[in-house]
């Protein structure tokens, strides 16, 4: 799915990491989250409270789930993240994300 | 205004000068059209086609507009930037913005 129709965005993004990561929060019909979201090269650390669904758009990085070894990540794959725990990612390459929240 | 209600959001960044800037672009049902977008401090010229209504929700910045003196443009402030013209910015920190391409 290329576009998500009649949502609601809003107009402020999120900021992590003096900018270095940023996202839009987008809430559904239903009821549901993502987050469209934009990280620069780096190493960031996130906690998750639902578990997170995390589609990489573009980009590459490499990302260490709980309990488990670093794996790379490239555009157009997705890894699921646990709630309630936190992973850390390396990104090599300035990359394009879609995080869904699982409720 | 927080939030757009009842818009289409098209789910791939824009990407520009290295993903240095980002932005999402988000449709309305009358046709119009705004892009969501993120920069990180630098110095970016962009050119236009239709005029251009820029918010800067957050952040700093100085912008010269086509044949006039260089301007500080801080969070909670906006510019115009005429059609068919180009502008360029010196982001002073991350600054997150609302684009609005005036028909």
């Amino acid at each position: 799915m290329s576009e998500f129709k009649n949502v609601t965005i809003v107009k402020q993004a999120n900021v992590y990491f003096d900018g270095k990561v940023n996202s839009r929060t987008i809430l559904f019909a239903d009821g549901g989250k993502k987050t469209l979201g934009f990280m620069q090269p780096g190493e960031y650390t996130f906690n998750t409270a639902d578990p997170e669904l995390m589609e990489i758009l573009a980009g590459e990085l490499e990302v260490q789930l709980p309990g488990c070894a670093w794996q790379t990540v490239k555009g157009g794959e997705s890894f699921n993240v646990p709630g309630n725990s936190a992973f850390t990612m390396k990104v090599k390459v300035a990359s394009d994300y879609c995080c869904s929240f699982i409720k």
